[in-house]
Order: C-alpha cells, then sequence, then structure tokens
C-alpha cells in the first residue's frame, strides 16, 4: 500500500536551464486560503486570507519553486498583518524566491462595528478589502489598499420626475488607494465612500432608524456619476494616497443590469 | 510522440461487478456546457445550457458508463427543446444507460421581449431558466420548470414612517413549479412574479417610463412575505402547476445582505 | 440635510393581521456575513461566518422581525462556537422571533494543520464547512455538520488500460452529517474523506512528499463511484451519525466537465 | 392603481454642468445580458453575451445617457457578430453617446465541434470568450479577443522523481490578443493553448480515447511556466497579433490551489 522507499537523491526539475529565451513576468501561487490575523488600529480580529503570490522569472530559468510561497505563508501564520507589516513580509518573499520583483495580493473580510443613526444600536458591518504589494523589475515597490463599501444611492432624475417616491438601490463603492508610506486605517478610507453615498448602510436598523435612513437618502439623491465623483474628490484631499482608482457600480433597482462608473487618477 | 497503439482488447473496469453491497443514489455527469436550442412557443432562441444528468446504480455494479450521457447530449444537438420535448429524451436517457431511475437537469438564460409601459419602446429582459426531470425508483416522473425574475420591491414600513420616499431594490422571484402534463409557457410563469411585485423591470426605460416605474412602486408597496404570498395565491389558481416552490430574495438597500421568503407546497 | 424629527410612534406594519391565509415555510435573512469565532476542540479559530436564519410564519401574521436575526448575531458575538453551542442559540433564537419551527445554517472556512506524508513539514488545509439547525413544525430539531474536503481521485480504468501513466485530479467530497447529540470533530470527520481518496493533500510539499503522493495515488487508484461508496462504508460505522449525504465530484482532468456520485441515508 | 399622467416636460437632470471639475474614465452599464447571434467563419452560433459598455465623461458633464447602451444593443439584436463586425458597431456606440473614447466588451460561451483521437467520435466543447474594444482619449482603437481553453497538464517533476505515475490536473489557458486588424478564428486561437499542453480535452471519449489521453500526457510533461512559454512561443510567431497576455492556471491535483503563470508582450 505505501508508496516506494527514496533510494537515492530526488532530481530538481524546475532547477535546470529553459532554453526557449522567453521570460515570465508573473509565476506563483493563487487561490490559497489561509488564516489572516489581522491589526486594525488598536483592535485584533481573525479573518481568512486568499493569496495570490508571483515573481518575475528570467528567461533562462527553467521554474520557481512553488513550495516557498507556501512555506512563506506558514511562517508568517502567527503575525498579526497591517500594511506596514505586510510590505515587510513581501520584501522577504522576493528574497527567499530569489526574485527582484514580485507581487503579493491578499483579499479578505473585516467588520466595523457602528452605530444605528437614532437608535445608537450597534452592529458589525463586513466589508470586502484587499492588500497588494508590487515590485517592478527596478525595485520599486507599491502597496494599495483597496476596500468595496456597500451604501445606498437614490436617483436624482427618478425624484425629480416623479409625484412621488424614487427609485433606489445597493451600491458598492470600491476605492483601491496607493499607500504612499503612512497608515491609512481602513475605517477612514470606508468613511469617503459612505460620507459620499445618498446613505450609510447598518446590518441592525429599528423603526426610527429606518426612517432616517429613508428620508437622508431621498434628501441626498446622487447619480452613479455624482457618487464616483463625490468619493474622489475626497480622495484628492488625502496627502497619504497616491493614485487610485475608484469604481462605484448600481444594482438598479429599475433594472436588472447594473450602471456604473470609475475615477482613476 | 504518438502513444503506443492497441495491440488487444481494453478492459473495461466499470462493468466489473461490486462487493460493498451499497447502492449509490446519483451518478453522472455535472458542469456539462452545451449548445442548447429552446422553442419558446412559435420562437426559437439559441442559448447554452449547463447539464447536471445522473442515473441510480444498483449496489451490485461497480460503475456507469460516464460516457453516455455526453453521448446523449450530443445525440439530441440539432433538436429544438421544450419541457415536453425534454422529458420524452429523458427516457431515452435512462433506456441508454440501463437506468430505472435517473434525473436530468439544464439550466439556461433566455429572453422575453418587453415594451416599456409609457413610451413602448422594446427591449429584451433576460431570465435564468432551469429545468428538471427526475424518476423515482418506482418508475414515477416528475418535471420542473423553474424560472427566477427580477423585479421591484418597495417597503411598506418605510413608506410609512417615512414622511417621504421609501427604501426599494432589486428582488428575485424564483418559482420552481412541477408541470402536471401540459406545457405551460415561460412568458406565463414570469408574469405571476411580475404582477405580485412592486413593479416589474426592463432594460431600456425612457423618462417617461421611469416616472411610472417609481410611481408604480410607490403605490404598490411590498414587504418579501406580501410578494411571496401575492405569487403564491397566483400559483394556486393554476391548474396545470402540481407541487411548487416559490424563493423571494430582496437585495436590500438599506442593509449588506438580504431578505427572503419561501412557500412550498 | 438631517431627515425629520420623529413627532409620533412609528406604525409597526409588519405586525398586522394578513388576510391572504398563506403561511410562509421559510421567512428570514441570508447573506449575512459576521465574524465567526469556531472552536475546534482545545483550539480557538477565528473566521467569517456567512449566515442564513429563517422562521415559519403562520398564515394569519403580515411579517416577521427582521431585525431581530441580526440582534441574535449581535448577541453571540463574544461566543465561541461548536455545534452544541449552535443548537442552543438556536432555541434562543426561535424564542426571539416567536416561532414554533426555523432554521438557523452558517457556512465557513477552517484550517487544519497538517504534516507532510515524508518530510513531515507542516501546513494548514483549508476546508469549507456548514452547520445547519432545523426544528420542524412538530418542534423536532436536526443538527448537520457539512464538510467539504479536496483529495486527489486516480482514475482505474485509465491505469488498467494505459501502458504507463493514469489520469488523475482534484476531487471535492462534501459530507453533510446529522450528529445525533454527541459533537463529531471535524478533523474526524475530514478523515472519512482522505482515507476514502487515491490520497490526500497537503499545501506543502517537499520532493519527497511529491514522490509519496504520486505514488500514493497511483496505487490506490478509485472511480468516483468508488470514492463516494468508501466514504459511506466509513459512516455506517460511525454511531454519531444519523442521516448522511455524501457528494463526491471529480473535476476530471481529460473532460471540462465533472463526475458525481452521491449516496444518501 | 396606475401612476399620475405626465402633464408637463419630464426634466432631463443628467444633461445638466457639473461643477464638481472632475473627468470620468468610464461611466456606463455592466452584466446586461444579450441575445449573442456569432458568426464562427461560415457557421453561425447562438449564445448569450453579457456586456459591459463605458465612455469617457468631461469632467463638465454631470451624466450620460444610460438608456443609450441598452438602445444601442437592441440596434444589433439582430445582426451576426464577429470582431470586425463588433469594431464597427463600437464607432457607431461611440457616435451614439456623443463620446470621443470608450469601451465595449462582451464575454460568452461558444462551442468547437472535436474528433476523438482515436475512435474519431464527435462532441462540441465549450470555450469562455472574450471581446474587448477600446478607443482612447486620442481616437485610437484597439480590439482583444480571448478565449480561455481548458487542457490538461502533467508534472514532468512527479514523473521524473516518482517509480510509476504523474500528477496531472485540468489547466485553463487564457490568451487575450490584440488583433491587428484582420480576423483570427477562434478555432486557431484555441489550438495555440491544446498545441501547448499535456494533452487537450474532448467531451465524449472512448476508452481507447482514453488510454491515448493518458499516455499522450505521461510523454509530454509540463510545469505551468512550460505551457505558458510555449503559448507565448506559438503567438510570437503570429503576425495577425500585436499585444498580448496569456495565463495558465494549473487547479493542482496535489495541493487544493492553483499554480499560476503570466507572460504578456
Amino acid at each position: 500500500m505505501s508508496p516506494t522507499p527514496l533510494h537515492h537523491p530526488i532530481p530538481d526539475t524546475q532547477s535546470e536551464r529553459d532554453e526557449r529565451h522567453l521570460a515570465i513576468q508573473q509565476v506563483g501561487v493563487k487561490r490559497v486560503r489561509f488564516p489572516l490575523q489581522l491589526k486594525l488600529g488598536a483592535q485584533m480580529q481573525g479573518t481568512v486570507g486568499e493569496w495570490s503570490l508571483d515573481v518575475a522569472l528570467p528567461a533562462e530559468k527553467k521554474g520557481t519553486h512553488m513550495s516557498r510561497f507556501v512555506a512563506w505563508l506558514e511562517a508568517g501564520a502567527d503575525l498579526a498583518f497591517d500594511a506596514a507589516l505586510l510590505r515587510a513580509r513581501h520584501v522577504d518573499m522576493l528574497n527567499l524566491l530569489g526574485a527582484v520583483s514580485g507581487r503579493s495580493e491578499v483579499s479578505f473580510t473585516f467588520f466595523i462595528k457602528k452605530r444605528a443613526p437614532v437608535s445608537g444600536i450597534e452592529s458589525r458591518l463586513d466589508h470586502q478589502a484587499r492588500w497588494i504589494v508590487e515590485t517592478d523589475a527596478q525595485g520599486h515597490t507599491r502597496l494599495w489598499q483597496e476596500v468595496a463599501v456597500p451604501v445606498k444611492s437614490l436617483c436624482p432624475c427618478s425624484k425629480e420626475i416623479s409625484d412621488y417616491g424614487a427609485h433606489n438601490q445597493r451600491s458598492l463603492v470600491t476605492i483601491r488607494a496607493e499607500l504612499l508610506g503612512d497608515d491609512l486605517p481602513f475605517a477612514q478610507q470606508v468613511r469617503f465612500a459612505e460620507e459620499s453615498a445618498s446613505s450609510e448602510l447598518w446590518p441592525l436598523l429599528k423603526r426610527a432608524d429606518e426612517k432616517w435612513v429613508t428620508e437622508r437618502a431621498y434628501e441626498n439623491p446622487r447619480f452613479v456619476e455624482d457618487l464616483v465623483r463625490e468619493v474622489a474628490l475626497r480622495l484628492n484631499k488625502e496627502p497619504r494616497i497616491g493614485h487610485y482608482r475608484v469604481e462605484v457600480e448600481n444594482f438598479e433597482s429599475i433594472h436588472a443590469h447594473s450602471a456604473f462608473a470609475v475615477i482613476e487618477r
């Protein structure tokens, strides 16, 4: 039943030379789930990271050492991650793989505890987030912090033309921001989206809160174009952010498709 | 480069006897994409079917003949499918596999051309549909026709408690109906959902239409409980339907989660 | 900017009587993400739960109290969950909603630390899991514990007919087991699948381990029918399990579709 | 029941001026499903397109005309699409929206009829494809044709170090190619991937075919790095292609995660 024993050194096929003269920009692993201990300010949150890790491979090298990516994850299993730590760990990964350029990406869910606007009742709203660290062939490294924020949008046109009511819907505001060095707390990045929307969302609302959200949205109609611009205006004032990409997607309640808008800087 | 030639009869491992004395309720293939020619009344629509096909396997048989499921799909490649044809083809599948009981399931997208409520402008709304044919160990066969209908729901509570506006959102009404024999056109099944909603949806709306949809929804508020009951009332009056399952999911615009309700008969 | 203040009691539309005489089997919330503290034996793991929560609604009641489901989640935010705790919490949920029958379901990822077969190097393998607690109209409660285990399957037919090699692939073994009362550790449920496969998987393998896995799989070929039966045999010997459903899906490496098999008891 | 009639001209809120001085790079619709009639050489195939359509919006304009995107789809409902037609239709879309730059993207499934390698039996293999047409601010237009090809990869290392067998798995080769003008048939683009793999796939295989595929893969082991390079070599010889991106993802059968590699030109 058991496989044959190992009598001799095992050949290392991946370390051979490659004669096709073609560099590979990215080679690595993806869809790797691993426990992720998040450090959100003073608070810790245990979550699940889905990682994509790769390095560039020069033309003359036949293959990379795939198992080292997973070994690198295991080596960091007990650490509490924030953007700064990932930036440091990324350098370790490049060293471990013997690579100049490469990319670490991790997607995860985190939670923010919020108070409902009238009742003050607390609940935890989930957000999808992502960190991407990229080092190019010149050794220049960039770190991106992304968060997707669910909000409410209410259509100005529908409000204007209708005798009563206005169609509204859930929207998703995804902000990918290059961090220039200093840490930008997720909670602040989320606020750029929430302050720009017709209303923010809460998991738990009492009737007085529901009234508040309904009226607040009716008083603050936003086209998808308005929403993306409002977010961009806020990002433009934030010195900790360099390049960015904002996408707003409205899951239209009068159609079965979405409206969307993107601003990049 | 080419594999070795075939000198002798190839053993048929799957046809051997199994000694574990365990019947298998379902064995077959899934995630098989295949072109699907739909017959919707007098009209033909080319779409893509994703099939799941299985049979029961008696305790003494080691395996089924997986390739016959795909051969069965190929044999039907030039046919125009409606529920009645699938029912007939399902019997052929059971015969081909030498099985008493089994299951054919196909999921697909189809389109209905609609006129906007005021402008009359035409557009095609997509729907996700499914047919399931099941034959049990006694040889009794049931056919289910499912369609998922996107609609608009507006919250009665939000309307009642707010000085203006009311939160509303896209909802998905999924109706799985056992057809008692006679054909039930998809267009009619879709109407059960649309007539029950705060408003139906159109892909293409002019401003006069958008005003109509907005006001129509405001005049017809529906909780998720109302919507599922309204659909069930309509299904209860339809003699071509036996058992059914209705699920309504509201993609709430004041939360990041859904509300849902189910009625089964 | 701020919505109008609240001058008078807010009407509670959902508590009114309904005149359509239709009971609703399930009404509640779904796609609710919430932090989940898992108790796996002596060990704690922080992860993310996605919840679906519902109750039955009698014919005369207009609506349920949706916000109470989220309030129930919030009330359990600091608890460490195992199957027994969820069973107890489920009763609290029914009481909070004033319901006889209802359903709590939570899906989540957890990790098992494993040692590679030759090198002994450690790594954490992720599994998708689910708990479902259901109370029917007679007040009878069942708890299901589900885990999806990725394994390797190697085709006996391909091995038998080929002069060398055999096609193999990743498979997913999903075991949903009714727990009769006593706790069944996830680690044991996972072993039922791993012991039945051509080989189990590890995230981190050295070359000596890769040799072991390759040869081990070649020595243990399994059709999808074999794999599902081997798991069922193991479940049949486990007194802590009542009803169960095992599904094996092979992501076939010689096709673009899957083969699958199901045994239910 | 019916909404109020329309007494006066409806205001056109989207056509107003915007004072935030922020251009929007992309604004439009996404997740729009629409029937797609494909012209694949001399052959027609009916399928379902999922569209994403957008234009750039200058800083001074408040909004775009969302309904025109859907009107543009409707206007093309009876056409048979190939890459050349989409390029022409894209210009019409920009004109209809009054935009200089913009983007049309459509994803769809198509089928190729193949003969099994030994038995010659025919079956249809599905492929996921995509066309993207992009016009930048200078009015320069590029068209990308993408296809995802499922193939088989067998690990050279596993073969080399093991006394028998070798792990293998399904892989997905995604080739996104800029078409320089002349049409590149999908069937040829698919061959670049299939010829580079350990073996190509067929939906329907007899035992003699399964033997052939198994042995063929064993004789042609490929790392993910080999596979991506082999595809790139073939693309480099094709004069109809400009820039390209090739990604190979191996759904590893010894792990629960993927290995991947990317070459871009």
